[in-house]
């Protein structure tokens, strides 16, 4: 049996009986039933998955997985390849957003070369978990091989495992990948049926006449090489990223540790599908921290069927969403802990 | 002049160089221009608002003020009217919504009696500012003389001028009162001229039967006291409530002081009316911290011309929805000053 199997035998279902208890302890809270929302759905997710009856995250983590994409050289991006390391270096220094974000929740920011297109300076908060120098271009033929698809999920479960020896009570997904819209919006049209023109968007901020052609290489990139729909690693090689793939290895190790996964936009949310398509019970895992301005979030989301907790026009990726979405979960187990029930506080109930 | 007018006439214009300078900088970040969406404008009003470049939001004040409602007699809550001072108790006592997530945000929470129908019990973090014994039934007459209107939107200015002293950075505006949403629906649908059956909701959770009744009760309420919509004040005094003009004083004194106000749902919203009829140029010191289950908010909200950063299915009220935004635009102003440029951090710019 392959890692990833013995990953996804391990993935538990969530106990009923344990939602259930929740759901009394929040409506026996000094509050009209339900009013909370949002939170109150979220504390009984974080419930199930962890199979705790209160919950903590105070250990947070976010993996932000970094790899290059040959598809680049059909002008699909509005940023140069070299951004990739650059950034890469800007999360180690603590410059990028997701490392602001990640400081204000109380964040650690695992940074990952899992496939960057050139060899990166070594750093001692730098993990290489290289599987190639980016994926080959997908307008002409595959982006990697099925190996090196698994390889990606494995690697991303090799890096989860690792972290999680120092403790982790919630991981966040972000990405780093100049290009990457397009593997994600090809795999997401693939997986859930959407039409590319439906699903394809704008990226970091491409022209009407770029999205043209961005739909255009996507549409060829699917004719050519013909991935499987009920495949997903089919899809992941064929059409997909190395980050992609890692990311996707994180929330199936993730959920096999009971550890909820909040996954950030539109690139952790193709991850989502491999892993969804993997093993659908990842979905008691995850949290979906936002609703991107891409295009073709909403597709995957529903596809998944999670809900996202926010919905701030965020488009930059690198797990941002996933740093702001653990103040609201966190917020969410703290009603469930800490607030008076009608009983404790003598407050008279509903007529 | 009165208290209101000196303070409306303290409440300055926004600096539109000074809000450039803030664009130019957010464009300067390491992340495609707008690609952190709200963070990016939220982070611009924040600077606007108190007119410095690098805001902070440290000392954080929730401000949840207390009425009683005569309208109950009608059967429009689904909640006992001595839930009010059980709740005030609730709050003093740390146990509320807004008190955990208060907590969460590192907030103080400031809890007024504007107007509780009895008298409450002394407690060293009661403020007692109580206009009457709540208001009189709006369905058969004014809530309240025009001078108490006057006195309600007096004594928040007051709570707000006397908490200013230890220092407040940026404050959240929220409500307790049970029975509340009526005259919030009343008032709004007078002012933003919304018909009745579009702006009334389902409060703390009524029936469909108690819903049609409640929309009639403000439809009589509205006949029988033919609120002036030019008239803020007369408003307030014929159909509103003691919380909703003491929550419209402290966003007007707020923005004398150039405190931006995180303003949370229904209530605080047809407060957020009042202040903003009695000086538009409010709304530049005024953050909307979610959208409401309550079916009325929009209407207020998009008429104002504010946009919610949040949108989680509260409709709790107390501040609860403004504690949550805290944490948002904290992040907002984290970006702000803390992100690395395309230039400190060597990241190469847009093709």
């Amino acid at each position: 049996m392959g890692k990833i199997e013995e990953t996804i035998a391990k993935i538990k279902g969530v106990d009923p009986a344990l939602l259930d208890e929740a759901q009394k302890r929040l409506d026996n809270l000094t509050k009209p039933q339900g009013s909370l929302g949002k939170l109150e759905d979220t504390a009984k997710k974080v419930v199930g998955a962890t199979g705790e009856k209160n919950p903590s995250t105070k250990r947070k983590v976010i993996f932000t997985m970094a790899g290059d994409h040959g598809v680049v050289a059909e002008g699909v991006s509005a940023f140069p390849q070299e951004v990739t390391p650059q950034m890469v270096y800007n999360f180690l220094n603590g410059g990028a957003g997701v490392n602001v974000l990640a400081r204000l929740a109380g964040a650690r920011v695992v940074v990952v070369d899992i496939g960057v297109a050139t060899d990166l300076n070594p750093h001692p908060y730098l993990i290489v978990k290289k599987v190639k120098y980016g994926t080959a271009n997908i307008a002409k033929g595959p982006a990697m091989t099925r190996e090196e698809a698994i390889k990606s999920i494995e690697n991303g479960i090799d890096v989860f495992e690792e972290e999680f020896k120092n403790g982790i009570d919630i991981a966040g997904m972000g990405d780093m990948g100049i290009g990457n819209t397009t593997p994600s919006a090809a795999l997401a049209s693939v997986i859930t049926g959407s039409r590319v023109e439906d699903i394809t968007g704008r990226g970091t901020g491409i022209s009407d006449e770029a999205l043209l052609n961005k739909i255009d290489v996507i549409k060829r990139a699917i004719d050519i090489n013909k991935p499987d729909p009920n495949d997903a690693i089919d899809v992941l090689a064929k059409v997909g990223g190395l980050e992609i793939g890692g990311i996707a290895g994180v929330i199936l190790a993730a959920a096999a540790h009971r550890v909820p996964v909040v996954v950030d936009g539109f690139i952790s949310g193709a991850a989502m599908l491999i892993a969804y398509k993997l093993e659908p019970s990842v979905k008691d895992y995850i949290i979906a921290a936002h609703s991107s301005v891409e295009r073709g979030h909403k597709a995957i989301l529903d596809y998944v069927g999670v809900e996202p907790l926010l919905d701030l026009g965020l488009r930059l990726g690198e797990g941002t969403g996933a740093a702001l979405a653990f103040g609201i979960i966190e917020a969410s187990l703290k009603i469930l802990a800490e607030m008076a029930t009608f009983e404790s506080a003598a407050v008279s109930e509903k007529i």
